[in-house]
């Protein structure tokens, strides 16, 4: 169906996706008026991810790291956003099916990030969530807190042991950081708190497949996360496998760690969207594009974000970070634009902004191009970063109030356990 | 069982429920060295209800107005929080059963609140629920952001006009506080958010059984919160039964209103507890007390708060009010303390505070014994307390931010749509 807002002249664009790089794209083309667009979500908020692993341990609000889609785009009139599913792809009709409508676009950017993958043992998964969504995280401080809630009422010392064991699978920068902020809320925030257990002497380990934490770090900065993992009381397992995940615990190598909190932060893979016809794509089931991002063979169609592999002229793909989303974005749009007008695209060039993790109060790794740094420098250049990259002035404001009353007072705000099965009997 | 943690001399008081009836009681007896104090309650949170209002319609985050009950004990050794549900109380043997442990206590105090009642309908529960508890303010957000989005996406005009239909079920403080919430996010925050459905064309009807909104005020104040409730589009339907209750909407009298936003703020209960042998009670289910909350013939066992029916001089029982809950748990732990040293209790004496109810942006309805307050005066004045009742330095800092912005820029900090059904997978 055409699609009834279209003015004589527009061009429809669907942008399918409102995280960093679907968002970045629809800014760049609000107010140009030669393209109406359509933003797709499932949800109706735009997410902050990095900072996904603060609301999981009791750090920050829901709300600080989120903000409504829509709302970034009142003034704008050539955009439209629709919580919606879309459903399935059709390249050569050039529609796209939702739950709601059939859409003709003239122009199609993908941008439906990644899940996490479970090594084709999806029976995994309800014994150990990963960090992607609010409601994962939710549930993740909810798995936290309650464990040290259980542990105070039972009088089982083994089993209370085993209730203070936590777990994280995957020593990647979402794994270091999960790790740690478990670690430094049971030796600092919750330590007062309980009469029958001494929270600090939870255990927290960190079960990493390779020979090193951050594997896409320098290995010096890797060997300086895990130090600093290790003095704050994190233990890690580097070359270890998980055999074996169940409500007992976790099977690691011919160890059996129980555990009712093991928390996932291993592989991830490409969101999957009905795409017909099929496209190639690569292991990780991200789809193949072209210099410019686009669909082999088809130009008009895009795919940005984790959902592409980018292939790098030094080899390798691009990354799925933050910066490189949104220069994706940015780019897909203006090439958009440049097609409209009847002139040549650019060819993509990524700009590595490098990377960066923090592993507990006064301590991280970044790096830069060969710029190197540790310790409570590289944690402030990253507390600034995440601020200055957070949406709204507002949640920039609460965050930082946040940060400030954690650091000073070692205490955390939002130490909430709200119900998963929650059902309307209360 | 004796408990493991009781010094020889030390009584044992056992307090069910964290609300601010139970908190109180439990506050005023921390650091006496005469009693151990267990205080369970089924949520790791003390909620401050009379602001729950303000989650459901996203100007408030959840955080901001529940603390964690333990953290309030921290610095006392003698009082102990459990995250456990009490199944069932012996008031002849002196013992409460408990999911973990049988207790035997010297002191009960039973404050486990009120909740819902669908007047023997409780098959409307799904299509209107209340609002009692935290989960319940983000599904009742949930419904009310949800609503806008499908209307946005809603392409048939009727069932545009059905989907933005919002109706509150009873005229209390709750009931109003709650359709001049929706009626002002719908004419201010969400104005420019929205390409096709105009949010402020949103009907919000306010159904009230009995002659007047605000039943428990002085009628001049009834009839100004009325003209409040009008003068920002609230339609209010007195005297108005409501019939039936299913996943069309609303029929009232011999009308049916459309709708899927039904939210239930009517009547209430006690909640229920085993107790044997069987007490009296009134027609609310709440326990009939003595005149110092004791049951009568077992003057060790207490019930205050919401769950008890507290026979006022003047006749009438006692208003289900933080005020009324927090003198009674104060009176009650000094009575306990009365009793161990051998001295006679003092009978309880209410004292009446007053009572308010806001209705939107500069307006509300005060009365504290002659004095009445209408208006922006009385609308500070609800402010000042609310902020100043908030337990924590910190969430009354983050309340007064929240609300100075929503004040200034009429938007609203905490507009997410999550989860109800949600399953581990994304």
């Amino acid at each position: 169906m055409r699609h009834p807002s279209l003015k004589t002249g527009q061009k429809l664009v669907v942008i399918v996706g409102g995280g960093f790089a679907g968002l970045n794209a629809a800014k760049a083309l609000a107010g140009q008026p030669q393209v109406h667009v359509v933003l797709v979500d499932q949800r109706n908020h735009h997410l902050f991810q990095p900072l996904l692993y603060q609301v999981a341990t009791a750090g920050l609000n829901p709300s600080e790291i989120a903000v409504p889609i829509r709302a970034q785009f009142s003034e704008y009139e050539n955009i439209e956003v629709h919580l919606d599913r879309v459903l399935s792809v059709d390249l050569k009709r050039k529609t796209v099916q939702s739950d709601i409508a059939e859409l003709d676009y003239d122009y199609l950017v993908l941008a439906c990030g990644a899940q996490h993958s479970y090594f084709a043992h999806p029976e995994w998964e309800p014994f150990a969530p990963g960090l992607k969504t609010l409601e994962q995280a939710t549930e993740i401080r909810r798995r936290i807190l309650l464990a040290f809630e259980q542990a105070e009422n039972e009088t089982d010392l083994e089993k209370q042991k085993h209730l203070l064991n936590f777990v994280v699978v995957g020593g990647g920068p979402t794994g270091v950081e999960l790790a740690g902020a478990i670690a430094e809320i049971s030796r600092t925030v919750l330590v007062s708190d309980f009469k029958n257990v001494r929270p600090e002497s939870a255990r927290v380990i960190l079960v990493e497949a390779g020979p090193r934490v951050l594997a896409s770090f320098a290995e010096d900065l890797s060997a300086r996360a895990l130090k600093d993992l290790e003095s704050i009381g994190v233990e890690v397992m580097l070359s270890s496998r998980v055999e074996h995940i169940d409500a007992t615990g976790v099977q690691v190598g011919n160890k059996l760690i129980h555990s009712q909190s093991v928390f996932w932060a291993a592989g991830v893979q490409a969101t999957k969207m009905k795409i017909s016809p099929e496209v190639a794509h690569d292991r990780a089931g991200r789809v193949n594009v072209g210099k410019d991002f686009s669909i082999p063979g088809y130009e008009d169609s895009f795919v940005i974000g984790d959902m592409a592999a980018f292939e790098l002229p030094q080899g390798g793909t691009m990354p799925g970070l933050a910066p490189a989303a949104i220069q994706a974005g940015k780019h897909t749009a203006a090439n958009i634009l440049s097609s409209i007008a009847g002139q040549p695209r650019e060819d993509f060039v990524y700009f590595d902004k490098g990377q960066m993790a923090t592993i507990g109060k006064n301590k991280a790794v970044a790096e830069s191009g060969s710029l190197k740094m540790t310790g409570i420098l590289a944690w402030f250049a990253w507390l600034f970063v995440h601020i200055f990259y957070l949406i709204g002035f507002k949640n920039r404001v609460s965050v930082m109030g946040q940060w400030a009353w954690s650091y000073l007072f070692s205490k955390r705000g939002s130490r909430l356990i709200t119900e998963r099965d929650w059902k309307l009997k209360p």
